[in-house]
């Protein structure tokens, strides 16, 4: 009975990590939509994302199993809980890649982003995209280390960010509201995205340490 | 012993509403500070956010208390674990509340709203903390029926946040881009707080039925 009881708490790792790269292909498939106006590859995250739901639903049935029929205790209590906020992140980053890709299927078949500022979408799709990646391989690895470490990648999406406001908001920005607007909010979405990455890393770290890191994130 | 410990939970309930009243001051104060250029009340949200996260940790500690000391099954089981989401949701909600004051603090002396757009801005706002302060009630209350009304709000926001695109995107915007990027950034924390008021409801729709709602939102 115990023995099957850490088998399932082993397995709930393994879907965690293979949740997260379920959304690291939705982060990275919604970004390749909205730079090309490739309206099918936006529809398949749009619809992709209801195996990203249904994967928290599965993880989430088995920790209330387990929670439930096993009365964990201390540590495997701890990775329980972790787990079901984990999820909810995981979830919440499905969802934002879905508004990105439905960024990209309004404007199709036009681009949503003006040329000058693809290089800025571009570097945040790919910060927020390689934050997730390391995110799976913190968890994978209850990599502590690295998870102190992805605190600085999110400085660098609050970089960009301001510059994309820089650019929208000069004298000589000739592309009117719409793509303003669109800008912001993938902005938006993609710190978003960030942020849960780093709030998946604190889990880990909490995890492992029980230290709790509360700097506050967007 | 055990009354104690139902002391306990029901303690727990009377802190998760506090702490939705809080949230609903911080909806409201930040949504004031918004429409009258008030930077004295866009950084009394912005502090008192500290309160928000404090009441977090503490509704959370004890839940982890309980977990590990009382080993709660079933419906008092199901309780913590919504519990323990319900305090994530409110703190997003109170941060929320936090990006509305910084863009109305951002904007001091001037208004962040240009004058058509007011209507608009305070009907959101209102259904926002409308919606908070009624999930308030059902939490308290346990009150599913009203639990399951509380989706249709939502439904008005959407309408309230494409209403506002409408105007920001019709050829006699005379406003330019500044502002456009603010009301869409706005309408999304806006929307958000009304997603997270709804996701409150349905954690109460789940603890007092068993029944999971699924429903996708924003």
């Amino acid at each position: 009975m115990r023995d099957a009881y850490f088998d399932q708490l082993d397995s709930i790792v393994d879907d965690l990590v293979a949740m997260t790269h379920e959304v690291q292909t939705a982060v990275s498939r919604s970004t390749s939509a909205l730079l090309t106006a490739d309206a099918e590859k936006a529809e398949r995250v749009i619809s992709d994302d209801a195996d990203v739901d249904a994967a928290r639903e599965k993880i989430e049935a088995r920790c209330f199993e387990l929670l439930a029929l096993q009365q964990p205790v201390a540590s495997d209590l701890r990775m329980i809980v972790a787990t079901l906020r984990m999820v909810a992140d995981l979830e919440r980053m499905g969802d934002l890649s879905v508004h990105v890709a439905k960024v990209a299927r309004l404007r199709v078949p036009e681009l949503a982003i003006p040329g000058e500022l693809v290089p800025t979408i571009e570097r945040m799709a790919a910060v927020a995209e390689r934050m997730v990646g390391q995110a799976a391989g913190i968890i994978a690895e209850r990599d502590v280390e690295g998870a102190r470490a992805l605190e600085e990648s999110d400085e660098e999406m609050d970089q960009l960010r301001r510059s994309s406001f820089r650019v929208m908001l000069a004298d000589d920005w000739a592309h009117g509201v719409e793509p303003a607007v669109d800008i912001a909010l993938l902005g938006r979405y993609y710190e978003r995205i960030a942020d849960h990455a780093v709030s998946l890393a604190r889990r880990v770290v909490y995890l492992v340490t029980g230290e709790t890191v509360t700097a506050d994130l967007g």
